[in-house]
């Protein structure tokens, strides 16, 4: 199913509010924003990340002072000029991402090899002026994210944060959320503007785009030197800390989750995100029975009885279908008489169980049956990519180069296809094999090839 | 102890945020939000509210259209008047609350009987261009609140989630977070920008003032009929939603259990939102028992081992007891050796227990601890209110009329004690006695006078 006939049917967004590249995130689509938080923010305080709350706002001053930052976010930061009836002398933005408004804190508190690691997430909103066409959830102006601000005393304890940092994307987004995806070092050309390297999380959508959903960038003393951010070590030395920070599109994950596992029938939800994870569905006069399944069930579930007026049991079967539930519970005279539910699953298989049995069984089952692959296709040529990129596919290659000797030959796939070279794998080590698909040179790199959101 | 310094010791804000009125949050404080947020969504989620979530933005037009509510806020809210490098054509504000954003998108999904009651609550922040002293958490240009936004057939629908509204916040304020309070009409003087009627709960602080911390407002037919919020009935006449929104100040409900509940050694907190319930501190080479204590227990309750390197157990006890914690578990070689912890509550109470006791009876003795009362004193003249005022105390006194014809006379107070008239009670029917202590006419409300945030 196309993916704007899904947000209708889940009633996911509104689109209509009046401002261009703002939506409204109705409230089945918050249910599972909200269980997305939780699940991340779980995984970030096990791996020992506080929260902590910024300003929406940065004062102009700040943005200016990483001067490549700067020019990278300039062109997309709404600009706040006037408060009440007066002019600002000194002007602010939303942030854009909030590396500029959360360093020079730490250039305030972070003093000694003692106060290391700083580990610290925040979840939040952030804006961008995007003027390329908006698509909801995918791209907008206005965005709910997870972003993480990690300092440690040398580069090796960051860079076991980026693993870590992927890690935790893996556990979340591959186990509980049954989306597959591909972790990249993306090329010199396709860094976060400040950072020395930048790791990526792409996911491919139905409609054969890749989709990025997650960051993680090491930062290197690049910002410790803007924004000072300095220690001193057990020998006294002071050094400048070595950053991390890791980006996870809430939003974003969200429209993979929807579009991905959708079925000609509509939404396909994981349980562990699903608003509810059972819906029950009365037959006729049995409401006292309905309120004990309800009580039995509620503690370790996620459960919602649908006792709306004038709609017909099998209306409601299809409706819950439609939105994704991965199981709804029948409840008639029989059940009621025997003590017992009755299952069905989104998949169409169906149960009669003892009242008080586990559901476990069946929501694993829901969940089963969503893992899949992606299309991703090996080409030894140019025309070979043509053709993959055709049927909505990844292409895989080898390549000169995703250093910036690489960008002259990344720039003709660019022009000839609209597709973007998405970067190496870092989860497994691949080596290529011959020439280059663009220069005939020797390949140094084996690439992923994709258009893209 | 005073209030800034409880801020400096539990850590919970950092003021130098170099913007005026935006202040950061810190873990320490932001761990206690979260815990907040949860107690109040669970409480509105059982009363069938669903969490929505809008863009932090309103466009100029929108907030325009209700004209008393816009003369309300136009003095106070931020200006987004450019984008990148463009000058915006039609201005945006952002939120200092979200009506005018969210009604327009209300008459857009109410259309029938079948559609209503609409309960959505909003988890975020809002703006204001505060140009009053702000004050950390209390008052400041950015906060983080919860706002629900109801919309019913009648106004008796509405006026009982008001009651309901109420009991949320009692249920909340009163049981949970043991933080004393008075419920009051607000006299109309006093009442929201577009509103009928508000209702709000203060509370009163050490220093003397009260500090508003939640407010409910009948909304009535006001905004549906400028934002053409119609439904038809059952019996198909089209007809106005009745509506009534709910605001709980999470900042400023941080900042009255932090001032509230401190004593001369620092921060005490109640169980149902402290970071942490229960800190391990261990004494001597004991990590193997620490970790099972540790398992055998952080399933139930929100748990931290404080292992740092060089600080002595001494320094530790102090530094947890500072921050409000309200269980030590000290464990030590004969903790160790006889499979038992030892137990210190933040009153002092020393107990040894066996491992795997329930801690829940320390929690209730330190949440017990807690319970105290506002100073409320009767005035019997206008000397009498000023004397309470001057012991940091609330004055209840007969006076003329909480209606408009009553407000010359607060006016009198207003000047005489820069003093504010809070309402009338409503969880208790006072009947006055006596004259008016301003115009001495015969008294027809009794009501609490106090300096306020």
């Amino acid at each position: 199913m196309d993916y704007d006939s899904l947000l209708e049917l889940g009633d996911i967004v509104d689109i209509r509010y009046p401002a261009k590249g703002f939506i409204v995130i109705k409230p089945y689509g918050m249910m599972i924003i909200k269980n997305l938080y939780k699940l991340f923010e779980e995984q970030l305080e096990k791996d020992r990340h506080l929260p902590i709350h910024f300003p929406a706002i940065i004062p102009e001053n700040n943005l200016r002072l990483e001067g490549e930052h700067f020019k990278g976010f300039e062109g997309e930061v709404f600009w706040i000029t006037k408060a009440g009836l007066n002019e600002l002398q000194d002007k602010y933005v939303l942030r854009p991402t909030s590396e500029t408004a959360i360093y020079p804190m730490y250039s305030l508190w972070i003093k000694s090899w003692r106060d290391l690691p700083v580990k610290y997430y925040l979840s939040g909103t952030v804006w961008r002026y995007e003027t390329k066409a908006t698509r909801p959830l995918i791209r907008g102006r206005e965005f709910l994210w997870i972003e993480t601000h990690d300092a440690f005393p040398d580069q090796e304890h960051a860079r076991t944060q980026i693993n870590k940092d992927l890690e935790i994307a893996n556990n979340v987004i591959k186990d509980r959320l049954k989306l597959d995806f591909l972790m990249f070092r993306r090329p010199d050309w396709d860094r976060f503007a400040g950072a020395v390297e930048t790791y990526a999380i792409d996911t491919l959508l139905p409609d054969g785009k890749v989709l990025q959903i997650a960051t993680t960038h090491y930062l290197g003393e690049n910002f410790a030197k803007v924004f000072n951010i300095k220690y001193v070590d057990r020998d006294e030395n002071e050094k400048y800390v070595h950053q991390t920070c890791f980006g996870i599109g809430i939003n974003r994950i969200l429209a993979a989750l929807i579009y991905i596992h959708a079925d000609e029938i509509g939404l396909r939800l994981p349980s562990s995100i699903a608003p509810y994870q059972a819906v029950i569905i009365p037959i006729g006069d049995v409401d006292e029975y309905v309120n004990k399944v309800y009580n039995v069930y509620a503690n370790k579930y996620r459960i919602h009885i649908d006792n709306r007026d004038g709609i017909t049991p099998g209306n409601k079967f299809y409706y819950w279908d439609k939105k994704g539930v991965p199981i709804k519970i029948i409840i008639g005279k029989i059940e009621k008489d025997n003590n017992t539910i009755e299952i069905s699953t989104r998949s169409g298989k169906k149960e009669r169980i003892d009242l008080g049995e586990s559901l476990d069984k069946y929501l694993e089952l829901n969940d089963k049956d969503l893992d899949y692959k992606m299309k991703i296709y090996d080409a030894k040529s140019i025309e070979d990519v043509g053709k993959i990129l055709e049927i909505g596919g990844i292409a895989r290659a080898p390549f000169y180069s995703i250093y910036k000797e690489g960008e002259e030959y990344y720039r003709e796939i660019k022009e000839k296809f609209k597709a973007e070279i998405r970067g190496v794998r870092i989860d497994k080590d691949e080596k290529p094999e011959g020439q280059c698909i663009v220069s005939g040179r020797k390949a140094e790199h084996v690439v992923y090839i994709a258009k893209q959101y």
